[in-house]
């Protein structure tokens, strides 16, 4: 069991109904209007209501802002690759996928979320070794992104991405020895962005299956980007390049030969 | 005294010489090549340097990994208007500046540092009222870049910030309801971007002395970005436009009509 905290949590998770839930608090007193929201969307689900102190509802949650409400249930199952597949092509937008290989911590990670979820990403994938976060705090971090943005567990990259390919979908792997930027690449295509942890990169398995590669240009001498922040830099320049046309002499992975590092 | 932790905060603290350094602190043993750059660093400044035991370093520092190495030092002074003048006036590349009116936490603002380094900006300027971080978090969390960074004390708006508008730097205030996208704003000129807080956006005040107001096209629905991406995202289009040309249709602060939202 999991507690869930803030509406922004809470809300999304009542409305996905992708988690069992056995409890929601609610803090005694509390007004306002997104506690009426939850409250029907409970009561609609025949969810059992608690109204709690707000020493107690203290004292279960952890974050600096729970808002007067908070809920006791299960994890958010993964999403299948099988769902992922169905979503993209039933999409009207062309593919838009991040598949992460490392993450530092699960603030990070909600934190890609939130924004993949903004940027208008389909589905964020992430490696099995590294699928090992507390549902709680990926939830609070992700702003409610992790109870809306379906989230898949890959397995074995052959099996699991060869769909993707039979759709069409190009791979991009983000690396920062890469010849050519973000800005060369067409990202209007049905694209999949690789994205190796900040400690160890891409991959060799990853990069065998990746079509071409891409760096973000960046001063020299400074820090590298957070895995989020790099994953943020490509997701808006694929909504920049979807919302203009296809940018003069960027080139899509059909066109170029592999430049594999 | 602050401690700072980790190769990536104390070299550059060191290189730096803005803060004042009373003892560096290194494991027993530790052995790469970074250690010797420390110490070098160290001994040509004078610093005394302990060895300590793994544990005791453990127990004196809070982060997953100090590397072996830690330093008790003042804390680093906030850089001065006059300086930061100076340095958009000596830098080859149109002034880049980012100024922030509100942060979560010492992660998030760290992130916006290390951010704001890796994509070309030549200082970030923060009110006064959020200058309340801690230098140790912030360091940290922005793998150092708080080292080399000029991060500027904004006490009072007209005042301290007239001067950048007499060096032509146009003012881009980033609100969620403002009519032109960030594709559509000449960031190749000297420009600041000024940026609110997650739960306040940007103050009467500061939309005041704006030129034009710019958004990130987002999904409808989608929860807001955080503050560190939200900038990650504008200064990634300022780099953008800066490696191209000035993008078609693209409007510079000076031939828009105001459109105060």
């Amino acid at each position: 069991m999991e507690i869930l905290e803030g509406k922004q949590c809470v809300l999304p998770a009542l409305q996905a109904r992708l988690r069992k839930f056995k409890l929601i608090l609610i803090k005694q007193g509390a007004n306002a209007p997104y506690i009426h929201e939850i409250i029907t969307a409970a009561e609609a689900q025949s969810i059992p209501i608690k109204f709690v102190s707000a020493t107690e509802l203290d004292a279960m949650t952890k974050g600096r802002s729970h808002g007067g409400v908070a809920a006791i249930c299960s994890a958010k199952p993964a999403t299948e690759i099988a769902a992922v597949l169905e979503g993209i092509q039933n999409s009207n937008a062309p593919a838009l996928l991040v598949l992460i290989e490392g993450t530092e911590d699960a603030q990070n990670l909600g934190y890609t979320l939130r924004t993949a979820e903004a940027l208008g990403a389909h589905a964020v994938l992430l490696k099995k070794h590294v699928w090992n976060f507390e549902g709680t705090a990926l939830s609070r971090a992700s702003s409610g992104a992790f109870e809306r943005l379906p989230l898949a567990q890959v397995e074995n990259l052959e099996k699991d991405l060869l769909p993707l390919k039979r759709l069409d979908v190009k791979f991009w792997g983000c690396i920062g020895g890469a010849k050519r930027d973000i800005y060369q690449a067409d990202l209007t295509q049905p694209v999949l962005l690789a994205i190796g942890g900040e400690r160890r990169g891409l991959s060799g398995a990853m990069r065998g299956m990746c079509d071409g590669f891409i760096r973000i240009p960046m001063i020299a001498g400074a820090s590298s980007l957070s895995l989020s922040h790099a994953a943020c830099i490509i997701m808006a320049e694929a909504m920049r390049q979807r919302l203009a046309a296809k940018p003069p002499g960027a080139v899509s992975a059909d066109e170029i030969a592999l430049d594999k590092p």
